[in-house]
């Protein structure tokens, strides 16, 4: 049983180190070469693993069979992946993680292909659990994975509309993002045969620290350090609608509002950021930004607390989400 | 009961019109409208619908029940539209039976991601029925459609090989396309609750009169008349690498290759297509196809008569299959 050789004890990074190895046998055929080469230059990139291993923590903190959850935690991670390097294609990105992206080597039919075949593999290795599980976990998942297609396409269009407000881009971020971490936690739950009431608790927690994730992911690039490894003010200089201009614009007036869009006319970047950032201030964007991702992080801890599982398992998770908050980079 | 209201006795046309009927409440919601008017695009098509009246042929053949299979219907239906988007972004096609293509209409962006979303919904489709059905379901669904990937790919890389065999072409073929068909008829009979031994003799089935089905598609480029409502000779113009150019280049030798690769320089198209069938008819080409499209449907009806199902069942999966193979158009 591989779930006895994992200690209930491990932390975040020991199980992801542990995740790693035990899921070293899965993987992709070999022919035809010219698709599944495509498939493995994506898994093989670095990558954080945050939701195989948040589902193999949803299935431990139940005390579920841990080589049950496996299977289905490397299935999440192909899907996110698939969802990466059909991103990748509709951005027109040429890195992903420091690496070319799969179109940009393989080309575009390629791409598109190597996508559709990892979504199957997905479904193929997600259900591949004893019977009892195959339908909730398939039902969860699929439920799921429409909601990242829909929040892409929201996504889209909102690039396209004037204003969006905080509450329709928060739904676009949650179905982007959060739900699939959610997911994550509660397909291990399934596994570890969670309540229906525990499995909608979990799924609340990750949901809720997802959006925190998010909205500090778009914090950080405005005002976070070089370790982020990205450009600060990125976004500002992509003109992308983030969540910090969603609030900077809530509630704006039509004098605001213009003053806005003239800065984005600024061809001097350098410049450019240092006026959206000003704007920002006087629009009080970092403090209620920061607030919101903090009730969004505390209402996670509320959820946490409220599971039904020992304190010992309470407090790997607690430092999970204290880690993925915290971080600053 | 739904299968009550089906005639035991009804033929493929039929079926098709109790089918449109009777999955007319299956669908899409409406939000976000970007993504499913995209979807519903396709889905409204004019279509054979030929994958769906299989399933439920397979199904009726063992007496099951067609409630079940309705829903597994709409679904691989779903599938086979999502390939169809997606094959259309690869070969960059503007018309799809006659009407402008999904990324024509919406662009490439919301075609990728209407094609992943169908993906999603053909799985949740085909899991929506009683739980002992939904792994058995799920497993021969999931085989088929990494191998229609894998078809896809292997066309791909065969038009840019110098020359490919007719073994090679088959499997290809028989991946991209017969798969499925089969797959259909095996997915109606796990739901008839077939023996192992029904199930693999149907599949066998399905997948010998795709193949027939498929050769007569590249034979009737060629040798059809105007009702297959495309220009005759249009694989030629395109230099596609049909069964009729794989089989005419069999056991050819370099002098013969030389004039064949010379003939696709012409850029009269009439006399292109002149030079090509002549090439042909000195190959042998029709006889060697109608030979080869013979064996297929032979086979395919041989495995027909050794399913454990009734004489009028079988008179009807015959009655499809002739109408399939000695189509004109």
């Amino acid at each position: 049983m591989l779930s006895k050789e994992v200690s209930s004890s491990l932390t975040f990074p020991e199980l992801n180190t542990w995740y790693a190895d035990a899921s070293s046998h899965l993987g992709f055929p070999h022919e035809p070469a010219g698709l599944y080469n495509a498939v493995r230059h994506i898994m093989e990139m670095k990558g954080k693993r945050i939701r195989p291993v948040l589902l193999i923590m949803g299935c431990e903190a139940f005390g579920g069979d841990v080589s049950q959850a496996l299977s289905p935690a490397y299935g999440i991670e192909v899907f996110h992946n698939f969802t990466l390097i059909h991103d990748d294609m509709m951005d027109e990105s040429v890195l992903r993680r420091g690496d070319p992206t799969v179109h940009q080597v393989y080309g575009a039919n390629t791409a598109l292909l190597a996508g559709d075949v990892m979504m199957m593999y997905a479904y193929r290795f997600i259900s591949d659990v004893n019977e009892p599980f195959v339908k909730p976990l398939l039902d969860v998942f699929n439920k799921t994975a429409i909601q990242v297609m829909e929040g892409q396409q929201m996504d889209m269009d909102f690039e396209k509309r004037l204003s969006v407000n905080e509450d329709e881009y928060i739904q676009m971020i949650s179905y982007k993002t959060s739900v699939l971490l959610a997911t994550a936690l509660q397909m291990g739950a399934i596994i570890g045969q969670a309540s229906e009431a525990d499995q909608q608790t979990i799924y609340e927690f990750g949901l809720k620290l997802g959006l925190a994730f998010q909205i500090k992911d778009d914090y950080l690039d405005a005002y976070g350090d070089a370790r982020t490894g990205k450009r600060k003010g990125g976004d500002i200089i992509q003109n992308k609608k983030t969540f910090l201009v969603v609030s900077a614009l809530q509630g704006a007036n039509e004098e605001e509002i213009t003053r806005y869009q003239t800065m984005l006319l600024e061809k001097d970047t350098d410049k450019k950021i240092e006026n959206v950032l000003e704007f920002f201030k006087n629009r009080q964007v970092p403090e209620k930004v920061a607030a919101q991702m903090n009730l969004f992080y505390q209402d996670a801890l509320a959820s946490l607390y409220k599971l039904s599982i020992d304190e010992m398992h309470k407090h790997a998770l607690q430092q999970m989400a204290h880690m993925i908050y915290h971080r600053e980079y």
